[in-house]
Order: structure tokens, then C-alpha cells, then sequence
């Protein structure tokens, strides 16, 4: 029997913090040694929030903040902060520490500082750790991440559009000519935040765009498609609200050079899509039969499907994942499983909980 | 006091037929004198359909099928009946009658019998008729409806669609390269099919496309995109199946020739929204907000609502309507109103319920 | 053509208050002169919900606070404030005045001074007005309001469960020795208020009782239920939280004294019913059927059903309405019908939205 | 290690059986050997039902009828069947098997011949083995599940119910003179019945109450009731429809002849639900807190709160589980683990999904 790792978590009231507490309370191989919260220091976690369950066995209690020595006896840290937070958390503890860093927050996804201004409109104060950031998204960069000290969890919107592009940015002989992406998510991926476009008489019921234009996820995602296909594109990019909690489903539309209408055309990208994912067990690829969102919700799989459009030559690439799971705590989670040399599924194994 | 007119229902028991009979219940210079069904013959409307209120005042039935004379009496029919069989109730009345017909269904929509034989798979069985309907988009048509005995009634989807290109299709010095819609409707949108995938259990919580490739409403969009812009363009839509009942969302992406980043650029094409639509009370332009869903339930109104997207020279269009009134009942009374000289708007002017 | 009555509306931007102003947008015979609200004050009321649709016809702005000379000028007042915010309004402006009033708040429904200490924890601040403010249910209470300068428009679950429980309580013969009400009602009951237990991610998917020992509505409900019966009873009553916007729905248990499983028993009781609610054109009486909440949703309409349990000598009403309409907005409106003379039902004949 | 057992599982498709077939595939120490489905046969469970995961380690797929050497090989099954059908398998195969048996139907669990016959209309076809199945609640028959061969499994009304009254049976002085119940439950409860009652359209934004007289699952409550208090009471039960997917909420009212407002009262029943279940993993006691039914969905747990309504002396107990897992799948398996000698929680540890 494997020893446990000692976890720390700052920023557990979150969706995302508490989500990976409640992954990780099935996880075999982990003792959750703190998970810090201002809002509810010094109460239960299963007090503050009682979905998360502790069946009698884990007393587990927010405190407001880590002592040094809590500090020094953990293995990996999640930090579940805003953005600007977690380099900010990362500056005042200045390498005092030689424990492994997930960052399920967002500063170190960009890896270009000027990028990373031009989208967070802000400089970047630990530039020169950038690099040290692997970016986390394990179905096309495992071997990288199994050797990091920091990984930067990947967004919930570029983890369900770069798992449905890659195999066709990766695939020679397709030549994409335009990459249109319309995305729709839960409402728990704004988080937490007591705003009246949140409340349940605004949302239900509803639907919508918004920052139709601008979105912060663009600049991840197109520095991916660059380093995937080692060509830039500027993408259109369109985030939705669904009245749901959980989930998204991104349609991706690649606009191709190539003729889409020859015979024999769509078992050929079925079948690089099958090969370039046959290793990855949280990937389930429906070929042709478009994936349904209900089917992820709770767990940590990526559905994708996919079919082409011959009259306007375009590929159309669906992909849903549960927004807080594969596009957060459970990537967070399937992280330290690689880095730790864990099986990747340990704890991850849960099937969605929808018809 | 004007008389009222004499109104016939045929197909009275789906969404859209039921909806015109609620609406036309407020409609002050219509008497509905039958109204059919199968399913529900010789029952209250209001027993068949608690939802239906009559406070008292109608006891309106279901009947079967009318007989000669119930024809003889009316001034206009409303057709709602699944594809190919308004075209067969036509054949078999065989012109023998002089009211008027607002066809709800879709089989006098496309005007070319190749275009629909294509899009329906099946051969237009009174193709002569054809051209004798118009095709009923008021804020578009209004002229030609007034004065038509045949209007056909626009698709759901392409009502959401066309109202929110028309205004760019017919700006002077705009060039479209590429045309790319993402719908998005609730579940009514399919009818009272009784199928498991509409089974509550199966819808909510969930999204996903469907009928990725082929939607017949491809074929009316791209005919009426033709002859307001003169130019043939082939769309890439794609609809999405909403957990909720009512509405479409449409996100309209138009890929410009033309530079959009110059300064004044959005001003001058909202100014050009808010001209064309001047005159159309059912048209509410949000300008550079984007419109909600929720605000159109239960309102014939039409929301647009655009932004410009200069990194990829991109056009976002956002509409949204209630897809059985505006995108069905309410167009449908609506277009009643235009052909029967009543204002526009006569028992249309119901706001929202939500929020 | 009669003159339009001239109204304003204090407390514009709540539930209530808009849905006031949305009735009476279709109403034939009012005419909005203020609708007040402080934090969309100068807003146009369609530009602060966009749901409230003015079809180009109105420009209806919210105003901070009406000037003395708005006041001279209308003919109704409908107040749409907090608990303690009428009467202080109307101490305030001290009888100078010959308006009507409708208090759609809760200040003036319980007559007893000590009573609405007891329930409202305050001590009454007009102590001698609360006998001027007529109890406004319209179905048992039409004659008084018609001649009422002040009316107090009861609260959602009062309107729910007197009208279920009024036929019973009326009938002679008939003992009841129990009454148990459990009632579940959408979110919107609960105003606008910005809470984390009214986010979207809190009630959606989500069901829960509240106030389980001490809602307010407990005295107006038994304070009515002694007016109608003479007697008074200790009600136990039960409010819960329903994943919905809109909709009340109350299941009434009252054990009886009488044998319930004689024969013809049940007959007898719906003809009761019938008769009851025969002059009353916003109930529906559906027998033994059971309404379904859903069909009341943006109606006026309260329907009422019921069923028998012999082995318990329990006879079971339920009874359904919208919350925001017969339950509050819908209410003041039908009162200021009966008030001013008008048809009762004007303004008021929409049909249910959904199916 | 300990060996895993071997499982089959009759009616695997339904949303019980699939339920059992998930959690399941989180259970250490189970093999399936096989699960039935006529609809579904030769085809991938994970196919068939997208959102049961296999992370590529299963393959397991459905079979129309298992074949008399599978019977041979496993050491329990569960029949997962509509009323009759798990008598009828029984009857059929005429105890030539020595494996244990959880009948998650509704056959066996009420043990009067007479009883079933009133509330299940039909002779029971295997009277001589009622008395063998054990009801399966483990919290208040532990040992008993532990020593049986057969354990019938609690239905899901009785389970919310049970578990939420049985402190206050077995609690001495207390005298209940009146039990009245008001269940709500999700749709899954109704299982995968292909009705237009249970379309999207239908249930969402919906609310009614059913068998508001005659529900099957009061047989079931009060003979438990019975076995618990000694005492025969006939409750007044009445089942309600939520528009969720998944949960029952009981909101459960006990009329004492204690008067309920003397000081300490509360504080001592509470102590006592604490007592009660101080042993009991998956109940967790909310005191005062009223629960919320979303904290239970995907979880294996029972919320249990309470109030007291002095001035009606009732003491009203509210409970929330998830009706597929608590109240069936999750249950089986619990009883499962206690009669193998597994650790209760084996497999049952997940938190709620919902915030």
C-alpha cells in the first residue's frame, strides 16, 4: 500500500476548491492536510456546504490561512484563487517551499508576457516563472506534466475546444482555413459571485451570449492551437450562458481547404480521431453520433463527436465536458495523479448521474 | 365597431395551433368557429388543455374534420399541420372555396420544386400553387402580404435568422464572405412528438446539436437570403436543443470583406438596424447588448442585439424570439392582421413573464 | 368609449409592481401617469426590463418620487412596497388626497393591531386606518370592495389556500377538525432579493421547506379563515421552495369529523364547489382531477381540485395559481376592476404559456 | 485482498438497474457478471447509455436472458423489475440457486398476503416466501440484512419517510395522534415511462400532486410503522411531483398529544435523532437546519431536520434523499455490503454534485 500525499488547498469555497475536496475524499492515495476560505474559517467543510459529504470520517475544517509549517509537510498544493491571486500567493511564499503547484486559477496559462497583458489587461508580476508553468491538459501533454513541479490547469472553455481541435490541428493533410467556436456553459462557471444575472429568476428560463467579443479564454486557446499546429489563428471565439449548472458544450466549426465531400472522407478523420485518443481514458469519441451534455455531468470524461458539412466545407466538431470536473477539479486532480505517478483514473472513476 | 371575421383552425391540438387559438382568444375582431383534432375531437379545448383559459366565454370544441359548410362561412384559415399535409388538405378542398390561408406549416415555404424536393425528399404535390404564396415575413414582405390570399408562415428558425441578417444583407457596401449560424431552441420547437429524447428526464440538465448537417430550414433560409441580398450564399446553421420550452437563440457570425475595426463602424451599422426597423413594432434592437431569451417568452417581439468582432472581421448578430409566437402563432395572427387590414398588433401586445 | 382611468404605481421595479404595469399595458382602460422606482430612477421601464414590452407606445420612465401634483391628478394609487413601507407612505402624504389605494404589501391585511404585532414583530404605525383597508379576495369579498376606497390585497398563499379552503368552511353540515396546508411556491415569492440561496446554482435542481414554524401569512390566513367560518383554527402551515419561477401550489388537508366514504359523498362536494365558484370567472374548479401548476403560469386563474381519503377522514383541496398574477399583481388589478366599475376580467383574459 | 463477488442483474436498463450497474463500477470488491435488458440486448452498456462510463476497463453489455450456468457462477443478484415481475423470476426458477437475492421491485416487501393484495390489486404468486425477504432498511434492520438470504429493498417513498419518523416511534413518552405526509418527488421516481405526462414540455416549470389517494407505498409505510411502534396508524400520504430529475422530499407532520412547548423540548429531540443514528454513516441530523434536497443528489444520504409548531403541537420532520440511490441503487448496494461482510460505505462515499 501506497503512502499518502499530503494536500493543501487554497481557496476551498469555491466551486472548483470544493470540487476537488469532494474528488479527493474518494481518492485512495491523498490526506487533505488544510483547505483555507475567509469566508468560512474555523467551520466544517460538510457544515458550509452540505453536499459535500464526509460520512462521519473526516472532521475537515476551512482555516483562514496556512502557518509555515503547514506549509512544510505537503507534497502539492492546489491553488483555487481569481485571477492575479495565486502569482500574488506565489510571490509572498518566494520558493520558500519545494512542494508542487497546480494552479487551477489562471495567471500562468499564458505563457507571453504581453499576451498575457493584452487579455488579463494587467502586468504580470512572477513573469520569470512562466516558464516554469507546464500548461495541464494531459491528453496532449502527459510526458511534460509527469515531470513538473507547476502545472497550470488548463480553462474550462479551451479544455472542451483545444480536446476537439487537436487531432485535426494534428493531423497532416487537413488544412483549416477559419475556426469558428460557439460555446455554452453551466452558470457555475462564473463561480460563486452574488450578482442579480445569477439569480435563479434571471436564469432560468434563459439563455444568451456575452463577452460576445473579448473573452480571456481566447488567448489560451489560440496559444494552444499555435503550439499544436505551430500556426497561429485568430479564432472567433463566443461564449453562452445555459440555465444549467454544470456542463459545456463547445461546436466547433472548422472551415476546411480541403474538399469534405469524397467518399470515404468521414471514416478517415473517425478514425485518426479514435488513434489520437486511444490511449486517453477520459476521452469517449461518439463518431458521428453528436454527444449529449447530460452525459458528463459529475464526471471527468470528454465527449466528442463530430460531422462534416459538405456543402459549406466545414467540419463540425461537438465536445461537452462538465465545466467544474474535466474542465477543473477533475483535470486538477487527473494532474496530480500524473505528476504523482498515481493510475491517472484514481478517484476519477464516477459516471454521470443523468438518466 | 367592426365586425368580427370568421376564423377556421385546422390542426388545432399541436403547440402552435393551440397557440393561435390562446391568442386569438385576446383578439378583438376574431370569432374562431372551429378548430380541429383527431385526438381530442368532441372535447373542450379548455378540458383538453387546462392551459387554455376561457374564463367562461367560449366553450370552444374540438372537432374532427369541418364540413363543406363550415368552410363556407370563414374568412381565413389557419393551416397547422405537419410537412406535406397542408399541401394535401389543399389538393382535396381543390380551390373550391374564396377565404384566405395562412399556412403555419412548411410545405409552401420553398418556391422552387427542385429546392424543395431536395430539402423534403419528396415531390411537391401542387406545385402550381407555389408561387401563389407569400412568403410572411411582415418586417420584411408587408406590402406583398397585405394584398395575398396564400401566405405561407415562416420557419421558427428562419424567422430568428432572416430578422437578424436582412438588415446587413441590405446595406449598401457591406461584403459577407461567409455565413455561419449557431441556433438554439427549446424543446416545443419539435411539436408533442412523444419520443424518450423529449422525455423530461432525458432534457433536463442536458444541450446538444442535432440534425447537425441537413436541417430543411437551410433551404428557406438560403432562398430568402437570395432574394433580399440578390446573391446565393450556402450557410453553415447548425441547431441545438435548448432544456428549456420556449424560444430560439440565434448567433449569427457574418465573415466581412470589409475592414471592421475603423472607428464610428459599429455606430453606423446600428444606426442602420435601428432605420430598417423602424418601423416594425415587434423589432426591439438592442443596440450592443445582448439580447435574453427569457424576455421574449410569451411576446411576438423579436430581440437583436449585435457586436463586431475586428480581430477576426467578424459580424456577430444575436437574435432571439419566442418560437411559438413570433416564430409560429404569433407571426401567424400577425400576418393575419396585415392581410385583413387590422393594426398590426391587434391581441399581440402580451409582455414577457420573465423578470 | 369610456375615459381612461389615471394610475400610479409606487414600487415599479419589483415583481409585483412590474407585472402591474405589464397587466395594465394591456389593459383598455387605465392610463399609467408614474411608476416610481429609486434604482432605475429616469430609466426607461422597457430599457430596465427588457421583458416589459411597450411596443413603441409608451416611454413609460420610472421616477424617483412622485411630486404633490402627480398626485392630484390619478385616480388609484397600487403600492408595491416592503413590509412597513405602505403605511408609512400613506401616514406620510396624511389624507391629503382622494385617491383609491390598492396596498399590494402586506401592512394592512390583518386588522387585529396586536395580531400584526404578533406576526410582523412591529408595533402598527396607522392603527387606525387597518379597518379602512377592505380585505381584498375578490371571489368572497366582491361586493365590499366595489365600494372600498382602501383595499388590502392578500398575500400569495392566503390567495391560494382561501380560495381552496372557502367552499369547505362555508358549508354547513360539514366539520372540519384539522387543517394541515402544505405549500410550495416558485421563487419569484421571494422578490428580488439578492441572496446566494437565490442564486441559480443554489435552486435549480433544488426543493426545501422554509419558515417552517412562523410564516407571516399563518395570522392573515387564519384571521380570514375565522371571518369565513366563525370559528377559529390553529393552522399548521408549511411554505416550501419550488425549482421554478412562477406558481403557487397548495395541498389543503383537512381531517374531518364527518364520515368520508358514504356514497355520493364526493358528488355532493363538487357540486358544492361549483356552485361556489359558479359567478366567479377566474376559478376553475377541475373536480377530481388535480390542476397542474404549469397551467396557471402567467393567468390569472386559481384552479382548485380535490379528492377524498376515506381511511383517514381527510378531505384533500389543491389548489394552483401564479403567485406574481392571481397572487399579487393580477389580484390588485381584478380589485381595481371591481373598484372602478370596469369588467372584472379586463385586462385579464391571457391563456397559460406553457403547453 | 478479498476475492470479488460475483453479481448479476436482472433489469439492468431501467434507471435503478443502471443506477446499481454504476455504483457498481466504484465498488471494490464486485465483478458483474452479467445484466439483463431486453430493449438493450448485445449492446454496450455504455452505448446504450452514454453516461455510464467504463473508462475502457468493462465492456459489459447487456444480455437478453441470462442462461441457467450463469445463474451458477454469481453470489447475488438484484432484480431490478416492474410489480409482479420479481415474483414471477422467482417463481420461474423455483429456488434451484443457492445466491442471495435483493428484490429492488416492489414484491416482497409487504409481507401480508391480504395487505398486498388490497394495495397491488392481484394474488401474490409466492406467498410462501414473503415471509423469507428481510426489508432492507439498514439503518433500522442491520442485523437482520446481515443473516438474510433474501432482503426486499425499501421503496423510495418509504425510505425518505421511514427514516425520518422511526426516532420519534421508538422514542418513549412521545404519543403521535395523527401522521400526515407530504412527499415531493423527482421524475426518475416514475422510471423510464414513456408518457406525454412525463414531457420536458409537460414537467418543467410544472408542479402537481398524484395518487393523492392511494399511492402502493402506504401499505409499505405503515406496516413498518407498525413494526416499529407497535402500533397501527393509517397516515394520510400524498405523493407530489417536482420538476428535477432526482430526490424525494418528505415533509413529514406528527400531531402529538405532548404538549410541544415546554423549554429543553426540542433540544431533547434532537439529542435523541442524534442518539438514534450515531451509528449510521449515511444519515446525517440537520437539527433545526431544514435540508435541502440538492445536497443529496448522487449521494448515497439521508438529510434529516426538524421543527416544532407549538401552537398546533406538531412536530413536523423533514427528509431528503436521492430516490435513486437512497431511495433504490444506493440502498441495494448498502444492504449488498452489510449481507457480505463488506464495510457499509463500500462504493457510497460520492458528495452531492450541487453546489
Amino acid at each position: 500500500m501506497k503512502d499518502k500525499i499530503k494536500i493543501g488547498i487554497i481557496g476551498g469555497s469555491g466551486f472548483t476548491g470544493l470540487e476537488i475536496v469532494k474528488i479527493l475524499s474518494m481518492h485512495k492515495y491523498v490526506e487533505i492536510k488544510f483547505v483555507t476560505s475567509r469566508t468560512y474559517k474555523d467551520i466544517l467543510v460538510s457544515d458550509a456546504f452540505p453536499s459535500y459529504m464526509d460520512y462521519g470520517s473526516s472532521n475537515l475544517t476551512f482555516i483562514e490561512k496556512p502557518a509555515k509549517n503547514n506549509f512544510k509537510e505537503i507534497d502539492l498544493v492546489f491553488l483555487c484563487l481569481p485571477p492575479l491571486k495565486s502569482m500574488e500567493f506565489l510571490k509572498e511564499i518566494n520558493y520558500d517551499y519545494d512542494f508542487k503547484v497546480i494552479d487551477v486559477g489562471s495567471d500562468f496559462r499564458i505563457k507571453d508576457p504581453d499576451n498575457y497583458r493584452y487579455w488579463y489587461g494587467t502586468e504580470h508580476v512572477l513573469k520569470d516563472m512562466l516558464q516554469d508553468f507546464t500548461y495541464g491538459l494531459p491528453e496532449l501533454n502527459k510526458n511534460k506534466i509527469k515531470n513538473s513541479q507547476y502545472v497550470a490547469n488548463p480553462g474550462c472553455y479551451p479544455t472542451s475546444v483545444l480536446l476537439g481541435l487537436a487531432p485535426v490541428l494534428k493531423k497532416s493533410g487537413l488544412k483549416i482555413t477559419n475556426i469558428n467556436i460557439d460555446s455554452k456553459s453551466g452558470v457555475t462557471g462564473a463561480g460563486r459571485k452574488l450578482k442579480s444575472m445569477y439569480l435563479f429568476s434571471n436564469m432560468d428560463n434563459n439563455f444568451y451570449a456575452y463577452s460576445a467579443n473579448d473573452h480571456r479564454h481566447i488567448g489560451e486557446i489560440e496559444q494552444e492551437i499555435e503550439n499544436l499546429s505551430g500556426k497561429h489563428f485568430n479564432i472567433c471565439f463566443t461564449p453562452h450562458l445555459l440555465p444549467i449548472n454544470r456542463g459545456i458544450f463547445s461546436s466547433i466549426y472548422c472551415k476546411m481547404e480541403n474538399k469534405m465531400n469524397e467518399k470515404g472522407y468521414i471514416e478517415e478523420i473517425c478514425d485518426h480521431f479514435k488513434e489520437f485518443y486511444k490511449d486517453s481514458p477520459f476521452i469517449k469519441f461518439t463518431g458521428t453520433e453528436i454527444p449529449q451534455l447530460k452525459d458528463t455531468v459529475g464526471t471527468n470524461m470528454c465527449l466528442i463527436g463530430l460531422c462534416v458539412d459538405s456543402r459549406t466545407n466545414t467540419l463540425k466538431i461537438f465536445s461537452a465536458i462538465d465545466n467544474l470536473v474535466k474542465g477543473a477539479a477533475g483535470q486538477a486532480v487527473q494532474n496530480m495523479n500524473i505528476m504523482m505517478g498515481f493510475d491517472e483514473k484514481e478517484g476519477l472513476i464516477s459516471s454521470g448521474i443523468f438518466s
